[in-house]
């Protein structure tokens, strides 16, 4: 007769911050300012989390800013199981969402039952893209990879060959998290790599 | 005649966030838990964010938990210039004060002058590791390679011949951040490696 052990709460808290260090193991697309290497999603995760310290007070509206910290440095987890989905992969992000529901279920699942929802619901929060927090946050995740493409020649976009046409939908509402931001990301990382092609231009 | 641009404040924010892209070059000493390569500050600095989430209900004292986040965040940018120094490396721990402040002058420098002064101040509040925030930080900047070495099965332990007594003398203060955690760090991560001789008991 099998005996069924109930985990311990911090047991189940440690067996998560194991499981999460697969996440320093998930590759981006974006490369880093050496362009020699691309991004993983636990390094980015840190760089938006600090950029957020910086760049708070460019947001639209009020935000919590340890809620969109929060937010930001566990919205990959899910590609532990689920894979990065390149922003630009149309087919793959027609499955996204399936993917990353069944891997939200199993991570956040390890969790202890109060701590897995308050993090899923920061995720659902995330996806759903509607608060402040929210959106400010999505305003770190476009202009953070955007930054690294204009630092890096633009060596992503060439290698990819985007065009301006992706970049605008991807960032719609971005100006909806913080104007500034956006202005400030257009002007000085996408502009300047459209009028060298290194984006390409097919909005005329 | 040359003319002095003063840099806007934006724009010294994106210099600062590019020149700590950097972060994510620095290797600790500590392999991830694949064991395959050894971790990079930023992915130690994210880890342990998220740690601080789901573990300060265990700190001895009340803890602003932006506050710990914020600085297990930066308290590595130090590190770009300075490089990382190995906890158990005793010559370069004689010269680690003066390449950080050094460091610490030229990155936050970097900064509009107000954003550099909070973060360099919650650098050095963690390095004096007095207040119940810093306490609980060295709490997790122990613990978090302490349970990958104990993942890896003692990998850098082993690589280093890493004694009991360097452990202890590491860990002289992590229960005053968070007894329970120490407690669990010690029973879970460290003594079944003294055990099995992968940590060298020289404490006998």
């Amino acid at each position: 007769m099998e005996e069924k052990l109930e985990k311990s709460r911090i047991d189940r808290q440690f067996d998560f911050i194991r499981e999460i260090d697969k996440e320093k193991f998930i590759t981006r697309q974006t490369f880093l300012s050496d362009a020699k290497r691309r991004e993983n999603d636990a390094e980015h995760a840190w760089h938006m989390a600090i950029m957020t310290l910086l760049l708070s007070e460019y947001a639209n509206e009020e935000i919590d800013v340890l809620r969109v910290i929060s937010m930001l440095l566990i919205h990959d987890l899910v590609e532990i199981d689920a894979g990065d989905t390149y922003a630009y992969d149309e087919e793959g992000k027609q499955t996204q969402r399936v993917r990353e529901v069944k891997a939200a279920d199993r991570i956040y699942g390890i969790l202890p039952e109060d701590q897995g929802k308050k993090l899923r619901a920061l995720w659902e929060e995330f996806e759903e893209a509607e608060t402040p927090e929210a959106k400010f946050a999505h305003v770190m995740d476009n202009v953070q990879p955007a930054m690294l493409n204009a630092h890096t020649e633009g060596k992503d976009w060439i290698a990819k060959g985007v065009r301006l046409s992706q970049i605008l939908e991807r960032n719609a509402h971005t100006a909806e998290g913080s104007q500034k931001l956006w202005d400030y990301a257009y002007t000085n990382f996408i502009e300047p790599n459209v009028k060298t092609g290194k984006i390409k231009d097919d909005t005329k």
